[in-house]
C-alpha cells in the first residue's frame, strides 16, 4: 500500500522504516520539499521511498500518518490538505506537549478535549484512529523488544479505519490480544493525558522503553 | 499501628477493613460524628474500630488516609485539621473528579497541579503520600485478585514516609518489585491524569477489576 507520512522525526522515520520493511510505498512529507531530513532518509531508505510535502504525503498515502510534534499537528495537517486528507485513515501518533513548557511537560490540550478529537474536528472527512502515542518509536515498530505481552490503544470514530489500523499493527508485530480498542476519538483524552504518567515511568524505571500491559481479573 | 480513615466511602471501608484485619486499630472520620455508614461499619467490623469526625479521625491515627472524594478532600482534610495532621504519614488515595462534569467525567485540576500537590500545599506538615488512587477499591487491600504481577504507584515529597507506605502496601499483599515509586508528589498529575485513561479500559474490558503492569526492556 500507499502511505503518507506527515513529519521527519523520530516517530515518522520509525514508522516510516517499519512500512518500507514490510514492503509498502512510502512518502516522508515535510513542511517544505527538500527537507534535509526527509531527502538523507528517503536516500537511505531505498527505492520504496520518497520525499515532499506535507501535501505531496498527503496526496501520495492511502492511509496517512500524522507524525509531527502534537504542537505542529493541526497547521501541518492544514498544509497537508483537507482534500488530500478526505476520506482517508489518519492515524494520529501526536502528543500535544506544550513545547512552551518546562519539565515536567504539560498539554496544551487535556482533560475536556484533546488533540485528536481536535483533528477529528478540523478534518471531518478524514477518518482518525489514534494510536501508539504512549509508546516510544522503537517499541512501536517493534513491540518484541519488551519481554511478555503488553498493550497498544486504538480509537475513532470510524469501525472500518479502526480495523484497519489494527491489521498494520498486527503486521507491525503486536500479537491481536494486546490491541485494544477505547471507543470513539474521545478516548483520545485518556491515552493522550497518560503522557503524565508515561514521563513518569520513564523516569522511575530509567528507561523509555517501557510500555505497559493491561491487567484484568480473569 | 493506629488509623484515621477520612471518608466513608467504598475506599474508606475497603481500607478500614483490611487495616483491621491486619490487626490495626481504625477510626473512620465522617463530616458529624454519628454518621450512619461510618456507625454500620464500625459495628460490623468490631471491637478494633470506631467512628467519629473528621478531627476525631485525624487525631486518633499514627496514619491518616484521605478516602473523601477528591473534590471534597481539601474541605475535609481542613475539618480534619492541619495540627491533627501535623508530621503524619497522610495517605491520599482521592482522584480529582469534577462532580459537576458529565461523562466521561472531567478533572477539576490536572496538567499543570495535582489534587496530591493542593494537599501537599495546603497541610505543609502532613508527609502526603498518593498512591492507590489508579486501582479500584477490591484490588487494592487484595492484589492478587488480579493475575500475575500488576504495579502500584506511590510519589511523595517524603522518603521515609514513602516507606512507611510501601511497607503497609506490602502488608496488604502488593509484591514490593510490583511498588513504583515515581518520584515527589507533583508525579501525582500523572497518576490523577491516567484516571481518564482508567475509565477507558474499564469500559472497554467491562470491568473495573482492573490494573496495568509497567513492562521495560530487560
Amino acid at each position: 500500500m500507499k502511505f503518507g507520512v506527515i513529519g521527519t522525526g523520530m516517530v515518522g522515520q520509525a514508522i516510516g522504516g517499519k512500512l518500507v520493511r514490510l514492503g509498502h510505498q512510502v512518502l516522508m512529507g515535510a513542511r517544505q520539499a527538500g527537507n534535509a531530513k526527509a531527502t538523507a532518509w528517503a536516500a537511505a531508505a531505498g527505492p520504496a521511498v520518497g520525499q515532499g510535502t506535507f501535501a505531496d504525503a498527503a496526496s501520495f498515502g492511502e492511509i496517512v500518518v500524522n507524525a509531527t510534534a502534537g504542537a505542529a499537528s493541526l497547521e501541518a495537517l492544514a498544509a497537508a490538505g483537507a482534500a488530500n486528507l478526505a476520506g482517508k485513515v489518519l492515524i494520529d501518533i501526536a502528543n500535544p506537549i506544550d513545547p512552551a513548557s518546562g519539565r515536567p511537560p504539560t498539554l496544551r490540550v487535556c482533560n475536556t478535549d484533546s488533540l485528536g478529537e481536535q483533528i477529528q474536528h478540523a478534518f471531518r472527512d478524514a477518518r482518525v484512529v489514534k494510536t501508539l502515542n504512549t509508546i516510544n518509536d522503537g517499541i512501536m515498530v517493534e513491540p518484541s523488544l519488551l519481554p511478555g505481552g503488553h498493550t497498544v490503544f486504538v480509537c475513532g470514530n470510524d469501525p472500518d479505519a479502526k480495523a484497519q489500523v489494527v491489521e498494520l499493527l498486527q503486521s507491525f508485530g503486536w500479537p491481536a490480544t494486546d490491541i485494544l480498542d477505547l471507543g470513539d476519538i474521545t478516548a483520545a483524552r485518556g491515552t493522550e493525558m497518560y503522557l503524565a504518567l508515561w514521563l513518569r515511568l520513564w523516569g522511575a524505571t530509567g528507561t523509555g522503553n517501557l510500555n505497559v500491559k493491561v491487567v484484568t481479573a480473569t
